[in-house]
């Protein structure tokens, strides 16, 4: 692997576009699948969505959540999904969203991006809450293995503006902060501006301006929740994310997944077409 | 389970005082217990250490990433652990930082506080970093099982500081947002004082004026680290906490760890008489 990660986000993209295929079980999804509420279930429903997606998009993120429900079973059920998706191609983005400080926050890190690891995905969702500065040991590591990241830093959810746009001393909010700090690092390892491998996810519904963020360089990979069932549309792509636009990773689950089994792939093929139009590759 | 979270953590805090011990099976300590750097390691280190905590302490935190870092087998190990101390009638406080939105959240709820669920827990540390209210279905899960949080408000390590003391636009910081919110829930829970079931974490060297947090009511757990390897002294719990301090459960992972598994025990019981006699029980 010595492709760095922002790089092969960057090939991804060029090659099939900016949908991501959410893999989230859960417990209504597995019944309209006609699946059993269990880790057999999750399994089974991580594998098809797998195949689904193989050869249609460039990334899939199945939500950890949905998995760890079941415990042990439910995390061996993730271990085959995410073999599998590598194996097909995909870039696997683990929706874990972990976030702790030092050597624990170091062994999350080495849980999912060590290679060879048996929950090994190409990339990981952390959280900032205890600062940029505790993932530092996170950064290093994925970097090592060639391995990327996507920050928490603007999020959809109206819970989360008080928090995220709360103000340090200077008056730089917290969102801007974050991507502030994760971008001077990505620079510094971007000499010729390659992309970074440090991401960020910001909702595809978020404003910019009031959450404080703006445009920022070297290019890092966005991953984009926010599409489909939460609002925002292909053709928002642009309008929503203007110059960023192309380093946006657009993940949808529900509105996807909700065609069936039967009907997944069709509905995977339409709408990576109708992002691949928007997107102008 | 009729007896809310937060009164049972009362009378263990009232039997046994506040020594919590950490279940912390990092790399070097797996190595200085003679065990192998693997599931079947973590899972002996957490035995012992349960065993060695049983009737000595009121509580355990194991800590999930060291368990997370093997996979599934890692978690196979982790529900052991967890079942072994809830058997020996330890307070179990997974320390997992979860942290998510809606149904994604709420299933890492079903995971950790589920009567029955493999992972089973008495308690578990989450991260409010997608908002308060974005925890919302969690506090009712928890509500309804007897089963207790604790929401992550401010934290020790200096990293944190420029997030959690941002400021939102009526000059209230991140953590006095974080611990005014969920008194305020826990309030509307506790209508004659009883203990709230939803506690906080506030580290041990935590500054609280410079933090903008003060003295709430009711009464809720404080699970506090920083005690131990990371600076702060039994004798420190007063004058830190000053009228909080009997709601203090002060978590100790490597000062008690590092004594090796042959003379734990004799570690545990010190440290907790030491605890015990500034905790004025």
């Amino acid at each position: 692997m010595s492709e760095r990660f922002g790089e092969r986000v960057r090939a991804a993209l060029q090659a099939r576009g900016p949908l991501c295929v959410g893999i989230d079980p859960h417990a209504a999804l597995l019944a309209a699948w006609g699946l059993t509420d269990d880790a057999r279930g999750v399994r089974e429903f991580g594998l098809r969505t797998v195949e689904a997606a193989s050869g249609r998009v460039g990334f899939v993120k199945p939500q950890v959540s949905f998995f760890e429900r079941f415990g042990s079973h439910g995390i061996a059920a993730l271990e085959e999904v995410l073999a599998a998706a590598r194996a097909a191609g995909l870039l696997v983005i683990a929706d874990a969203k972990r976030g702790d400080i030092g050597s624990t926050m170091d062994d999350y890190a080495r849980a999912w991006l060590t290679p060879g690891s048996p929950l090994e995905a190409d990339a990981l969702t952390v959280s900032p809450f205890l600062g940029v500065g505790a993932l530092a040991g996170t950064f290093d590591l994925a970097e090592q293995q060639g391995k990327g990241l996507f920050v928490l830093a603007a999020t959809s959810n109206p819970e989360a503006e008080s928090l995220q746009r709360s103000t340090d001393t200077t008056g730089t909010t917290v969102s801007a902060s974050i991507v502030a700090e994760v971008s001077a690092r990505n620079a510094a390892l971007s000499p010729r501006g390659e992309w970074g491998s440090i991401g960020f996810v910001i909702g595809a519904t978020v404003d910019w301006a009031a959450a404080g963020i703006v445009p920022f360089a070297p290019s890092a990979p966005i991953l984009a929740p926010g599409f489909g069932a939460q609002g925002a549309a292909p053709t928002d792509l642009r309008p929503r994310f203007g110059e960023m636009s192309d380093t946006v990773i657009a993940s949808e689950s529900r509105s996807i997944l909700s065609a069936g089994p039967a009907d997944l792939a069709e509905a995977i093929s339409t709408r990576a077409t109708e992002y691949l139009e928007v997107a102008g590759v």
